[in-house]
């Protein structure tokens, strides 16, 4: 039997790049003080997202699912964007004495996101840390983005998918609510397994179909809240976006299905507005991707109110969702 | 009196933003999923660097001074690339009841890089930690950057300042050690305010005067032995960069000047290597910008060696340096 030791940086920093490989000719090899990729048309653009395991890593998910989804969190911001990312440096932060397995197993959840969306991963820096810290920093270009501004009265509000399932994964998880088994699946699936709408996202942007947009992962109100402000504009939901099984489990759990769906987090999902004459246009596209989307209200001139009109009940949707430090 | 409370992440952006300011026209503001930046020549240029409080910031450190090391380290590595750096993401990780005068001084040390080193600040992410965390990531334009390959037998390999400074400054700041005070302020100095030397390091690639080059941060050793390395060659040097400063705090503490030296770390110097007939545009250059160009030694083909040639007395330098985790 082999003991595994603790592995020290530059160790740690070998195990990766012989599981996620060398990038592409054109882009730097890992190695050296800074990194560069081959310039293409357009504005570069960039997003850093960190992950700390102590906060945002539900107990039970796998280290190679924490690994995927630090890209995965800079991925869904470029797929609200429609900017295809290109390539990504990763600043890890790890507890001493962590054990070359488990420094595998991030790497390797790194190697499947490189290869899930098509991204080179060019070197990076490591640490010393309390707990798992993962901050990713993407690179892509575009001509231009899509902004949380540019919404106008009128335009009609989407989402990619379904919303409550990653807030009802997480109660799942952490304080064991019940659920029947399927639905426990894919709500804890959408919690580890986030699958952010790439392909939709630059798909819609390509053909301007998007007034404006925004990624999700702070909660389907928040993000809602966002556009308006940033557009100066209302927001007047008319449909939650959400499923039988999600509303099954609030009443088995005597859970507010409002609050699953409008206050939970990390859906990683698109929200967007389309100007109505573009809907359709929109729809065919994404179903052409086998993706969907779901319109859910529309913009109005009343800013900056975001209400949920149900069933003639006019409820105020509060800006909040998840917060850090709060 | 007024009490501080602890702020939320938002409330935490929000105040970080007024003191460093939005970026310049043609950069994206701040605010969105992903930041842009304007297109200029030639590739994108990337690096990432995390500063952890717990394991890379001593004792006696304004919090101002932390924030702008966090930048400073990415400034050092650009500067020894020749490369001019344009923005910068930050991903803060934040202890829970950080006060507000303390976020203010973080943001306070933001500001003072990101003027002293001419660069937009884009946005990034706010998380909790346990400890300050800072990832930078810093990204710029250049046609080619100056590699850590390169280094050719026969070239001279030279340093853009005195070693020693930063590894005395904290032996000083965490053992107490005993020193007179002239040499204490600027030991200490070297390390809560390390002085990157980006102007020198843009103006040598410029005029193509440097064949190989690396930023000295894991220290002199383990930073000659990565271009000894990369380049396939061999280096001997004959000329410790240091002075009687360090040399008389060695003595007056019984510790080896050579690992003071040598062995030290976060110095932030250019390292390079230069055909021996670019030596005096180098110094004159160099000259006129008030910076300093030592040399060292020479460039040999005896790959991989690494060694020191002082009083007729050869050592062989090690690959050591600071090693997170070690």
């Amino acid at each position: 039997m082999i003991l595994e030791e603790a592995l020290d940086e530059f160790e740690i920093i070998r195990m990766i790049i012989d599981t996620i490989g060398q990038p592409k000719p054109r882009f730097s090899k890992i190695g050296d003080d800074v990194a560069y990729l081959p310039k293409k048309r357009g504005k570069v653009v960039i997003k850093s997202d960190m992950l700390v395991e102590k906060t945002d890593v539900p107990k039970g998910m796998d280290l190679w699912q924490v690994s995927r989804k630090s890209i995965v969190m800079c991925v869904s911001d470029f797929s609200a964007k429609g900017v295809v990312p290109s390539a990504a440096l990763i600043s890890l932060g790890i507890p001493r004495g962590m054990k070359e397995s488990e420094i595998r197993e991030l790497a390797r959840g790194f190697k499947i996101a490189k290869e899930e969306f098509g991204i080179e991963i060019l070197g990076g820096d490591t640490n010393e840390a309390d707990c798992i810290i993962i901050d990713c920093c993407m690179v892509g270009f575009a001509d231009k983005i899509v902004e949380r501004k540019g919404a106008k009265p009128g335009d009609l509000v989407i989402t990619s998918g379904f919303f409550g399932y990653s807030s009802s994964g997480l109660k799942i998880m952490l304080d064991n609510l019940k659920a029947n088994p399927e639905f426990k699946e894919s709500a804890v699936s959408s919690v580890v397994m986030p699958n952010p709408r790439l392909r939709l996202g630059v798909a819609l942007a390509k053909r301007n179909l998007m007034s404006s947009s925004i990624d999700s992962s702070d909660g389907l109100a928040f993000s809602l809240h966002e556009i308006a402000m940033h557009s100066k504009v209302g927001i007047e939901i008319n449909n939650l976006p959400t499923t039988d099984d999600v509303k099954n489990f609030a009443e088995m759990n005597h859970l507010s299905l409002n609050d699953l769906v409008l206050y939970g987090g990390e859906e990683y999902e698109i929200i967007a507005t389309i100007p109505k004459d573009k809907l359709y246009e929109a729809q065919r596209l994404a179903k052409r991707m086998g993706e969907r989307i779901i319109t859910i209200g529309k913009v109005t001139d009343d800013f900056p109110k975001v209400r949920l009109l149900l069933d003639e009940r006019e409820i105020e949707i509060e800006r909040k969702g998840w917060i850090h430090l709060k």
